[in-house]
């Protein structure tokens, strides 16, 4: 143990410089204008894994941005870990809210604070650090892979058909991510299950061209208005989605499960209190963490039409638009769910519009059971570094294509994130405590240890 | 008759170079980045009407963008026309929606191409070249005063107050106007009558951050979500405005009064195709032209939040924000309605956000009786240039500061608007009918004549 730490203290400082350098490359994948940062970064991250010691390091073309690659084979016969990653990164809007530039890491009160410090750079980067560790004097003690990819934050949409190209290059026992949240620092988890994700963009178009709200006003549909209404039956009194057949395949947790997932502590107005709001909303029958952890749910991402601008404009737009997002539990397949909303969507339009609706990207869930080796081997190494034994927890986010990397590759994934609530991810001020970071790290190399020790 | 053509014919090219002067200054009176051009405008104004032959051509300051103001006095003892117009114009977003650049008018297919090319430029600077005439051999029948200010599309905050100082200044027998719409070229109308305005922006504010939509998502309440719900909620099935006490004041027409609007030509089909849509809404037991003539209604003007740019974010946005205007019928007033409006927007707030309401500006509707000796006199002189009666009108838009103006000076406004619905003013490509300027100045010099002929 002291060995671990010795390591890591000693290197603390290095470490930490290397991830800046990471974190200084805007690889904002949604954003055409860091195409050229995409592929900055994946040498970047290339180098430093060579660096590591990893063998056939190499930046993959896709049909969309490149996937970094590298391994270390010590032996066919032992057990092969992949680690999973992504280098892209969510865009830094509104940017104004950042109280330092997103891509000029700083150090603050202990954490790091940057677009990507946590999601995903600062959590991937510690298992090419925990990977250094056993390479330094040549202790790995079973085959480890690398995938890194650009694309996790618009839904990975060429890394699918790169992984089915590829599948015996990634050939693995366990796919090992670290790209989630714990509970807290006092009460460390485990996700063993994740949402799914249905991301449409609709609009709704009325007149041809703008008008004049004052000659039109009352008699010809306003695209806003109607838009507004229509979202609006999205969500029934109770809280239910509305598109019919949405719930066809959303399996029931039984009494027990609920009891099992409601140990987790939960606290409602430290809850509240770190959002800054005085009431939670949900569907009707759900606590908070199931409404976040077990059930579906639909958020409008962003809307917009008509005069946005200063001052007032008296306008009756010619459209509006909106990027509605559903989050999916597993067993719901985000291409059915896609087509049911498409449908639905459209059948809710009054006459006097037109309605348009093209999905952005998906993913399906997925669940992973805690009585595998690999979640028994990670639980262990938690607990040493914590002093306390994780919980198992339900994610409410997704990663979309860890459903498609399990099927693919046949493998399951074990998802130990280190991020924590107060990291503000896909947020101004994304931050990542550097506590974590380190026992982050240090968790890593012990899952190793008792992963092979098994 | 053929005098005043000649004046016409002979002087029209220069017409239009002066006017495109006048075109060629963005003078957006909503932006702050055109405060200048605000200023420079008003100058060249004054300028115009200096050589046109008025005396004490001036540029006041006031509280927000200046006044021109200039007069003609031949007799304190004749009576004195008042004519009010608006140098300022609309924004011209969505710029990329113009076939021309909006401040470098251009000539097609006989109609002048520009922001404020009907509104109010081309409209107000008929009244400039109409008085000229009488200039040019000194046979002006009545005094004239030109009151030209610079927030009519903003709601001329600073109007009310500057006429109310300088009442003496303004003293008058009518209020002479062109900034309306007439149906068509072959029906000529005057308008008896616009809508009042109360012009709302509103914002809905959740969690203190934007927040992941995974994390969050079903269990803390989408400000855009909830936005959608609140202005859903502000109109019922049957097209009426929920807000209570809304239609108090609201006069009730008559069967005949109704019949005699009834009278004006109305071609549904023409009327959908003309703006592309396949049907009208509306408020139930009313004609289309009913809706946006003699009933109020409700807009969303624009509407903004979470992330709008290309691609996809997964983010619960902290805010979203509408403008949200009101078309009133005159005896509703603004003040009360912006009141009404505020307190039941904040009832319709769920738990979970905090909504904030604004008025951005309003005005009183007015109505205007038809057997009045101006009305008469504008008549005689439309249906002598167009060859036809007009038809009294009701117009769907709103020129905020006439109540004002009619209220301080105790002076009847008069609406000889020679715009066209195809102008589309307030939208891209807003145009001006050369036909109409050229005959909105003759109308303009036979008024004069058959108002002193009285």
């Amino acid at each position: 143990m002291s060995e671990i730490k010795d390591f890591i203290g000693q290197n603390s400082n290095r470490f930490l410089e290397e991830l800046f350098t990471l974190l200084r490359i805007p690889s904002v994948s949604s954003q055409k204008e860091h195409t050229e940062d995409m592929h900055t970064c994946a040498l970047k991250y290339a180098e430093f894994l060579t660096k590591a010691g990893a063998d056939n390091a190499k930046v993959y073309p896709t049909t969309g941005h490149p996937v970094v690659y590298a391994e270390k084979i010590i032996d066919p016969e032992k057990p092969t870990v992949l680690v999973y990653g992504h280098y892209d990164v969510q865009p830094v809007d509104p940017i104004e809210l950042w109280d330092s530039p997103p891509f000029e890491p700083e150090i603050r009160d202990g954490a790091i604070y940057a677009r990507g410090a946590n999601d995903d750079k600062g959590q991937s980067f510690m298992h090419v650090k925990a990977f250094e560790y056993y390479m330094a004097d040549n202790k790995l003690p079973c085959n480890v892979k690398f995938l890194i990819e650009g694309e996790e934050e618009i839904g990975s949409p060429s890394l699918g058909q790169w992984a089915e190209e590829h599948k015996e290059l990634l050939a693995c026992d366990v796919i090992l991510v670290s790209d989630t949240t714990m509970i807290s620092e006092k009460v460390p988890s485990i996700t063993t299950g994740m949402r799914g994700l249905a991301y449409m963009e609709v609009k709704v178009t009325g007149p041809d061209k703008d008008l004049h709200s004052g000659h039109y006003g009352g008699a010809v549909a306003n695209p806003i208005n109607v838009l507004c209404n229509m979202i609006d039956r999205l969500i029934d009194d109770k809280g239910r989605i509305t598109v019919p057949g949405f719930y066809n395949n959303v399996v029931e947790l039984t009494e027990e499960e609920r009891a099992m997932l409601g140990r987790a502590p939960f606290d409602e107005n430290e809850y509240m209190e770190s959002v800054g709001v005085n009431a939670l909303i949900g569907e009707e029958g759900y606590t908070p963490l199931e409404r976040t952890g077990i059930r579906p749910c639909l958020d409008v991402n962003g809307i917009w039409g008509g005069y946005i601008a200063e001052g007032a404009k008296t306008v009756l737009p010619s459209f509006a638009q909106a990027k509605i997002s559903m989050r999916l539990v597993p067993n719901q397949d985000h291409k059915v769910i896609a087509k049911l909303f498409a449908k639905h969507f459209k059948s809710l339009a009054p006459a006097g519009v037109t309605v348009e609706v093209e999905e952005h990207h998906g993913g399906q869930g997925f669940l992973a059971p805690i009585t595998s080796s690999v979640y028994k081997a990670a639980a262990k190494a938690v607990e040493e570094v914590y002093g306390i034994e994780p919980v198992p927890s339900r994610g409410g986010g997704s990663i979309p294509i860890l459903a498609t990397l399990e099927n693919i590759l046949q493998a399951p994934p074990l998802l130990m994130g280190f991020g924590l609530e107060r990291d503000t991810i896909h947020s101004p001020n994304e931050s990542y405590l550097l506590s974590q970071f380190y026992k982050g790290i240090e968790s890593i190399i012990l899952f190793y240890k008792y992963y092979t020790q098994e």
